[in-house]
């Protein structure tokens, strides 16, 4: 049986998921040039360990940016039953920024390792069109609450998320200063 | 003397400011790759005329970006004794977002030539604090005849900034949904 279809004992799980989160906090510390060796210190686990969950670096990276994109997706499943369908939209337009901003150094070290994961990987690119039919329902509904703009469409809350995305990306904001530009932005999207 | 101090006659004024706009039409139309041969046949002159102006091909996409750098400068100049203070801080944060897409090509293409635009030419990095300064004064302003919110400050309108130009940049906007992003965008400068 394949890792994926195995199902993996307590602590075989708790291995991976440490090495996981381990391994975003050692991209973001690092960059892309983060080693497996560096990973398997901050696990606090052995490289065999490491590599008995995921053969290559390209697959723990991968790995990374694939439970992010799940978080996103269970995240967005939840706000779309929250009581205040505004504040559940804004939420959820923060945490894809907020994201945008770790996912850097992966998408970087993905690039280096030579996987574009706008176009290669059909994970990621269907974990964004996803995002997008995500932040749709969550508008919709938010709109016909009363607590967005009547004529705010996707395609611009789309580009503005896209905007927002990119920058956080490309200067890593701090929490403080991103809050601040997107609470200017969702006054924006507000009725008036 | 250099080509900058001698005064140009009028017909040699005319066909450098032709072949100025001829090569930012064909770097939007043709990218990074355009060739002097597609400036000098947009702009209805020989090559010679280009290469009297411009004596490479950097230095003629360089004067490009600084032009369009001067006449935003220029704008700003008019608009900080404009009568609606709020209108003008709006129109010249447009503008920049405006040039951002049109200036993609252009620094690619010094890029492509191994001209950094943000650290090698001190001409444009010069002009990028001109611009911050600039938005500074017509917030400033704008804020002090109770156009813009009070508790928008520099930081993040330039936060907000940089995030509209990488997305004008990346994304090659078209004027319409650029304008619907950004009047939902101003919305949220506004005071409440």
């Amino acid at each position: 049986m394949s890792e994926k279809t195995r199902p993996l004992r307590t602590d075989a799980r708790r291995n991976r998921e440490r090495v996981l989160s381990a391994a975003e906090a050692v991209l973001a510390r690092e960059g892309s040039a983060a080693s497996m060796r560096a990973v398997a210190e901050a696990a606090g686990v052995g490289l065999g360990t490491i590599y008995r969950h995921f053969p290559t670096r390209e697959a723990l990276f991968a790995a990374v940016m694939s439970t992010r994109m799940l978080q996103l997706a269970e995240l967005s499943g939840e706000l779309s039953e929250a009581a205040d369908a505004g504040a559940a939209f804004f939420e959820f337009f923060t945490a894809v920024v907020d994201n945008a901003g770790r996912m850097r150094a992966v998408a970087d070290a993905l690039a280096d390792a030579g996987v574009d994961v706008k176009t290669d990987s059909s994970d990621v690119s269907g974990a964004a069109a996803a995002l997008r039919t995500a932040l749709g329902t969550l508008l919709e509904r938010a709109r016909q609450h009363g607590r967005l703009r009547p004529d705010l469409h996707l395609p611009e809350a789309l580009a503005l998320l896209a905007a927002m995305c990119l920058a956080a990306e490309r200067h890593q904001w701090d929490p403080a200063p991103r809050d601040r530009a997107l609470a200017i932005l969702f006054d924006g999207f507000r009725p008036r």
